[in-house]
């Protein structure tokens, strides 16, 4: 297996050929910037995967239909502060101006350019503004900018959030580099066909079809994005797309072993990314990772580790450090799955809390003392089957309340 | 139709042949009243209905036998500060030894005696302290107990939760009157097989025969209680029993109208019960109604209503009178039903926000004043079929986190 290597401050424009910028457009009130580019230099072929609400907002649906009809893709303007969702055919009309726009912009004629927004619901898009905003980005484009682009799409982030990881495969380098948002309204199930509002853009120059880049991508959305949650409300607007534009020269779909490799690296990016999102979740202050094994099969571990994560209960407790795994239980319990009680062990990252379906006896000072930890794991052994499923959460604090009854999504 | 009168002041003890008491064990640190005891004079039919979580309480899983195994019972008691929940053996050898001393104490020999319990998960009941609270509810038993009952069964909960109406039917008073408790790890599905902590002790003077009233019980339960959460939570524990005595001598199976009549007002009280559990929900600062209707059908209805009313984005945004109904949209469009947004209108009380998917242009000052209300409406019309369901809900404060980073279930 080739070694995957973080690349320093890297981001989207880690990736030859790409470039980014972000800049202040004037959707937010707080004047911060809020409007971001990022361009191939080439056509690159791509592929993305889309919240499944039912409610998906006019960007995400012009997103879909450009998946489906275009070869390739030039670029991808995003906007935050305002969501462009529910806002019907006006909505849909200046989502694909927003499109037409940055094509202008950037002189692209022969390539698709996507287009996603986060932000409120339910408010038309300023287009003046918008329009504005989109001269100036394609006027700041910078093989530099990407760190910058992270920036502009923020809404309750606290920090940008940005990665990139090079890969040797077939004895050239790969750099796979991405951006993204997103730490409210997050429990993400994107799919192919149609949650959080997170937004992502990866790049990279890797030579590859859009059917393999789909299926890399949803793949690896199903073990990163698709795992986390931090208050259980999936997006609108949820829009995760790659490209690629073949500069490295290395050909994926030539060999299955060296997709395999960019795969790997591809979800390791991911991960780091959803990480990123988790830890910066609203009000969060911790980091909890729950890990369901033994289970009679994988749907019941899900079902099992969705329960806990979502647990407004068990969420409560861990702002409050309280070892309190009676309310880990129960909402095993009322998971939906069917499993033996009496046969389920729970750990607290090694220690033993339950065992058996009852108290294992630890002393209660051992286990708030990781609890009292910025990052732990619930290990749920439930012995009894081969499933398994994982999940990061985070806590709910007063900070998230703060921040939810204040901030208009 | 009869008219169902509601008793000042009502409890278990309003229905003829029923005594109760609340008293001081000493399971609670704060020293306040921890075990009631509900007592009829006579044999009594009964049903009961219980939590759907797999972890089911060692008390509840002895009441599901008594319900099966029994022909009539006696008494019901009830402790609060300790769930007996994932207790094992010895938990269930304490669930049933509660029965038996109670039986004991109270010489009863040929009727069953049940028991609920509510709390800490995952700690033995301390028997001692168990056997001399029982020794004392025994002696204390009074006609008029009921509201002491009701108090001793309070965890989280601020208010006693009682309730007692009348009814004419066949000429004659038929009296229902009941005690609950439960505010919190509250979103009961019980059901007739084997979900809060929510304790309800019901008793009336009618003549009816288990298999029945377990059928209205069950039914009255999917209208009332089960329509309700606070956090999502479903408990270990969650038991409604009724006990009917018979002295009334309205014989319910005798007559179809007759028992349609008594349902309605068993419902009536169920609703009021469940209301008032609501209204004190931990932390709550708003009592929201979700309506849906015009639904492809009832089950589409029913994952609307429940993702709405279970959105942490919805509750911190009612808590912060804030009319972001984008949030709400959210929650319809993952909620799982398959429908077309665009056919969506929503209003808050009577004031339209969204019509046809979309914001329907009402000023947000207006729509404010609606959420400053103690209670108000979210109305869903999705203008597409003839399915409907309605939830009961509560907002999400700071109170809320603070009373569940702090206290331990």
């Amino acid at each position: 297996m080739s070694e995957v290597k973080f690349i320093d401050n890297g981001s989207v424009t880690s990736t030859p050929g790409f470039k980014a910028c972000g800049v202040t457009a004037g959707l937010k009130k707080s004047g911060n910037p809020d409007m971001a580019l990022v361009a191939s230099d080439v056509p690159a072929n791509f592929a993305g995967v889309f919240t499944s609400c039912v409610f998906a907002a006019a960007p995400v649906r012009v997103c879909r239909k450009l998946v489906r009809s275009c070869a390739t893709a030039k670029a991808f303007i995003i906007n935050s502060g305002n969501a462009n969702a529910c806002t019907g055919a006006a909505g849909m009309a200046n989502a694909e101006k927003m499109s037409e726009l940055t094509a202008n912009a950037l002189q692209i004629t022969d390539s698709a350019v996507l287009v996603a927004s986060t932000g409120r619901i339910g408010v038309q898009m300023p287009m003046d503004i918008i329009e504005k905003g989109i001269k100036m980005a394609a006027g700041t484009l910078s093989c530099d900018g990407g760190n910058q682009a992270a920036r502009a799409i923020m809404t309750t982030d606290t920090v940008p959030k940005a990665c990139a990881v090079s890969v040797e495969i077939a004895g050239k380098t790969v750099t796979i580099g991405a951006i993204c948002k997103g730490v409210g309204m997050i429990d993400p199930q994107m799919t192919t066909a149609p949650h959080a509002t997170m937004i992502c853009c990866i790049t990279t120059d890797a030579i590859c079809s859009n059917a393999l880049l789909e299926k890399m991508l949803a793949d690896n959305a199903n073990n990163s994005f698709n795992r986390i949650t931090v208050d259980g409300d999936m997006s609108t607007n949820d829009t995760c797309v790659i490209f690629a534009n073949g500069v490295s020269g290395v050909d994926l779909d030539a060999n299955a072993d060296d997709a395999a490799k960019f795969q790997t690296a591809l979800l390791a990016l991911m991960q780091n990314l959803a990480r990123k999102q988790v830890m910066d979740g609203e009000g969060a202050t911790k980091f909890v990772a729950i890990e369901i094994d033994g289970a009679p099969d994988n749907a019941a571990a899900k079902l099992c580790a969705e329960a806990v994560a979502n647990s407004l209960l068990c969420k409560t407790a861990w702002f409050g450090c309280d070892p309190n795994w009676g309310r880990i239980v129960a909402a095993l319990g009322y998971s939906g799955a069917d499993f033996d009680p009496d046969k389920v062990d729970i750990f607290y990252d090694d220690m033993i809390v339950v065992r058996q379906g009852g108290d294992a006896g630890t002393p209660e000072a051992d286990l708030a003392r990781i609890l009292q930890n910025r990052e732990f794991t619930v290990k749920v052994h439930m012995n009894q089957g081969a499933g398994e499923y994982w999940v990061w959460t985070s806590d709910v604090s007063y900070e998230y309340v703060k921040i939810n009854a204040e901030y208009h999504t």
